[in-house]
């Protein structure tokens, strides 16, 4: 009579009894070292007969590694967070490692408590895209950051926002733009978006353009900006003849107050936008816009994280970003096609 | 001398050792057991001083439980899966649980893998929303599956899709539609939402419309209904009043090849689709639309999984879905802001 516990588990042991082999045999065959031919196939034919699975939580526990990779991430419903997520989850995957989900809804405290939950689960990293100023990281986590410089001793993996800030207002000067304004929500926090402005103030001085800024934050009401266009109208016509905004969702808004305000994109005012972001995820761009190498941003971060001979993990990597052509600059259809070429999103 | 290996991390008993108490009261407390105020203190201390971490993965392999869900899921860009995946998390969080993340890209053979690298980490369920008609679940592992019935032993959780589908040509017919047509592209798998177009063929005839119905299969190009559109103009005029499109995506193309077809939405016809997709997540409606709610299939499903009292779990729940305004329909305004109020998504 069989004496092992019922629906038990089978363990190696088993199968090495089953297949009449040594276990050192069954580990090798698991973990695709070379036997002999006649070996491994009594080991696999033991392996179905028993439906033997390989115990990764046990696995786990031997080699301290468990091949699993926590993302900390405000949500998925942000077409670029969401896209971020599907090109981290490729990359992680092209490893074999999986990935534990963690949005944050921006919640300070759930970040911090989701890098203990994450250091718990004994995860072989984080990647974060964090907007806790004072998130607590110990050297014992491999972490790599998205956007938000965190010291030294992490990686922090960005596109090349001073160049795009640049591209934006430089495209809008070949456009034929003389006078241009920079749009911007977005918190005080030390971020590398915020180098947009920089570089579009750069872009402005590099061609000769006159400019101004309007910039809110977070809590202010997006009407702002619609008050600001109305004090620099004269005539019924805008004062500027461009516009770059620093996301793709403020140029959307920024379109529907033109638009309400009478004024016609892209023929009274272009527009560009900044993330590259695509309705539906891979329909047209919402705008004219600077596209972020989301899949570059997503495979360097993993490949950094995962990282085992850099001793020294560079702090700071700015990947280059490209424009794309949607429908709020006046770019002819042939430009438009060119343009597209470089489209990364 | 401390012989304790250096960068060991510390134990249980570590913790006991340096609280002074007994091993039984350091697990009382981190289980959230009650002991009394002083010991809570001492051992509360003797964590912080220790630096003393759970490990959630010893705690799996004695508990046979890891708090861990895997979500099988085709990718996180399409924003209707997008706003799923975080839904689905802020159901777990609620519960404490964690989430592994696996997008499948519709592949049969990786959402098959991921079931076994899913039970090779002991998750405690898994959430699925997948195309493999053959996807093998063992009765082993919870399992509830979003949109596809899989077998009685599988719970299915969906919106009420024919209620939706009747619910769009009834609105249809209440904004004064009288010839309209369904539009669909869709795997011929057997699925939840393919009873959209039942509802709308019992719409129809419940409202006396006369209707037409355009089915074109996943491989086929979506040109197809261009075609079709043609073959319906005559004079300049589309027979149609009124499209019912299986989803907001291809509502947003469709109404782009009736821009190029000269004709107008919504004075020429209108247009509704089915899902209650928003522009960037948060933003506007793509279009007129059929919500479905997804924070309430998020939480049905999480419910579902981690029931351990329902012995007979439903095979399938439906749940109600709304209507919701998005400018392809000729609601007046106030109409309009009555309409929005049911809105879920």
């Amino acid at each position: 009579m069989n004496t092992k516990k019922k629906n038990a588990a089978p363990t190696m042991k088993d199968v090495a009894l089953e297949a009449g082999v040594a276990l050192g045999t069954v580990s090798k065959v698991i973990n695709g070292l070379p036997v002999g031919a006649s070996y491994r196939l009594r080991v696999e034919e033991a392996i179905q007969k028993l439906d033997y699975h390989v115990n990764s939580y046990a696995q786990g526990l031997k080699s301290n590694k468990t091949y699993t990779v926590a993302l900390l991430i405000p949500n998925t419903y942000n077409p670029f967070f969401a896209r971020l997520v599907y090109e981290i989850n490729i990359a992680l995957l092209k490893r074999k490692y999986r990935m534990l989900l963690c949005t944050t809804d921006f919640d300070s405290k759930l970040e911090q408590d989701y890098i203990t939950i994450a250091k718990q689960n004994k995860v072989d990293g984080i990647i974060g895209l964090t907007y806790n100023p004072n998130l607590q990281v110990d050297e014992s986590i491999s972490f790599v950051s998205i956007d938000r410089p965190m010291g030294l001793h992490i990686p922090c993996v960005a596109s090349d926002n001073f160049a795009g800030g640049q591209m934006a207002v430089e495209k809008l000067a070949d456009l034929g733009c003389k006078n241009v304004a920079f749009l911007r929500v977005g918190s005080a926090l030390d971020s590398e978006p915020n180098k947009r402005k920089a570089g579009f103030e750069n872009g402005c001085l590099a061609r000769g353009l006159s400019y101004e800024e309007k910039i809110i934050t977070d809590g202010q009401p997006i009407s702002e900006f619609e008050a600001f266009f109305q004090s620099h109208i004269a005539n019924g016509k805008l004062e500027f003849d461009g516009l770059f905004c620093v996301t793709d969702f403020l140029a959307h808004e920024v379109i529907k107050m033109l638009k309400n305000l009478g004024l016609t994109v892209p023929s009274d005012v272009q527009v560009i936008g900044f993330d590259g972001v695509r309705a539906f995820g891979t329909g047209d761009y919402f705008c004219s816009t600077i596209v972020q190498p989301v899949a570059d941003i997503a495979e360097m971060c993993v490949s950094l994280l995962l990282s085992e001979t850099m001793q020294t993990k560079p702090p700071l990597i700015c990947l280059p970003v490209s424009y794309a052509y949607g429908g709020t600059t006046k770019d002819s259809e042939a430009f438009a096609k060119f343009a597209k070429k470089g489209e990364a999103l």
